[in-house]
């Protein structure tokens, strides 16, 4: 009873790709299908109506591929959008905030929860909700840190650069609450900066503080969702993935460096024709 | 024989109104209608096809509000859409490379010339091709800076982080030419980072370098066009502008740092519905 149509993933761009990476090594029997708007990106500096808007035209490409699930792996879309996806879509829909909200909940000793995201993420405390609604004694600290895209799409991860930015943006959240001892990266881009992060963690905060990232919770959550439902394909079978862009520029050069290897095919798409 | 229709101004986002604030000095007695593209910036990373049909719904949204001419504000869609915009319009149509091209043209003492731009604004090529229509024995050097938009946006323009990150850029345009004597700032966003580009710029090179922008170029050129072709204002006119965005997220934090007083009001439009 194996279900062999696709899973769906969209992402406003390559940062996404993080999540793709997880769900290969994680579930390689399973088809997917990765859109990335890189015609529209960044969804983190927009209003939330442009990122629901947005966030529909993504998925309605997605449902033309046949999917059995989809997973929104922008953190932007998850706190804007999943609710109106939900509500519009008859497959199952994951996002972004659930599962990182739960690792952290789940990881926190003390309770005192830091959330690094884009600003869209940050201003709408989806992060905040999610996790005191697991753990409503946990005091959760968020910081909108908008030079870490661009730093990890340029692949600036090592040197005084992104330690000096991290810095500012880890001064930041300490002010807020010096007590954090777990970090959330709330965002697809910044697991290919969790070294730096991390070290730059400790340091500010003196002591060992848990990195946990979406993009790992994301794929554990999207094995057992699919194993819940019946919908897990065939063991054994090839798998694999196809890459949609809404623009095909730079997609292969950065897009290497979230999916952690080369992309093969990458073929172009236009959501809105006007 | 006045003319008082609005001058229109477009740009990806924000940066443009850089521009505007030059022409509300230079020009104080014409109307500006400006169009900032928010729920699709930025243009820099995206590819020439999707930017030409980014700006030519731009320039229509303009047109509607009966404009005498069009100013392309943002580079990378003067760099890649100019053509296409002169050829479908029939007001006149002013970008930014031209007046950028010519400033450092006139400038320049030795002929190196270097270019700071977005990643496409660079790929076009479209500065090294009309400084050399101009003068065709400078050397052009130019040097992709996708991390200084977010420095601008985020107001990080003083300290550690904004030094580092340009003496990394001009590192890289010294080594492609170490006898530059003028810089252009291809790019809107770039003037308020004016005064550390300009230190670090002789602290690298080891000389004076001049700093031109498109900015201040452009409204000289919008004047003297509009002179020559008897479209100007009744002069003493009250003038003043209307700013229109797709996306009106952050665009008062922002868009204050480039228009260097605040907007006013501010009005939302969809420009793709879908």
């Amino acid at each position: 009873m194996a279900d062999a149509r696709p899973v769906g993933v969209f992402d406003s761009g390559l940062g996404g790709l993080t999540v793709v990476r997880e769900l290969l090594q994680k579930l390689p029997g399973e088809s997917l299908v990765y859109l990335g708007d890189t015609a529209r990106v960044p969804y983190g500096t927009k209003s939330s109506d442009t990122v629901v808007r947005y966030s529909l035209s993504c998925a309605r490409f997605l449902l033309r591929h046949d999917v059995k699930m989809i997973m929104v792996a922008c953190n932007t879309a998850s706190a804007a959008a999943l609710e109106a996806l939900e509500t519009r879509l008859t497959v199952p829909v994951l996002g972004a905030v659930g599962p990182g909200a739960r690792a952290a909940a789940t990881h926190s000793r003390g309770g005192h929860i830091g959330v690094f995201g884009t600003s869209g993420t940050v201003r709408s405390e989806a992060y905040v909700r999610a996790i005191r609604a697991l753990r409503p004694d946990a005091a959760v600290a968020a910081v909108a840190c908008p030079l870490l895209v661009p730093l990890a799409e340029e692949g600036w991860i090592e040197g005084d650069v992104p330690r000096l930015v991290i810095r500012r943006y880890m001064d930041e959240l300490c002010a807020l609450d010096p007590a954090i001892d777990t970090l959330v990266l709330g965002c697809t881009h910044y697991p290919v900066l969790r070294a730096p992060i991390a070290a730059v963690a400790s340091e500010v905060l003196g002591r060992e503080v848990a990195v946990v990232d979406s993009a790992t919770a994301m794929a554990s959550d999207a094995q057992a969702r699919l194993g819940e439902m019946g919908l897990l394909g065939e063991s054994g079978a090839p798998g694999g993935a196809r890459f949609f862009f809404t623009d095909r520029a730079q997609t292969r050069e950065v897009g290497r460096r979230f999916l952690g290897a080369p992309l093969g095919s990458v073929e172009e798409t236009d959501l809105d024709p006007s």
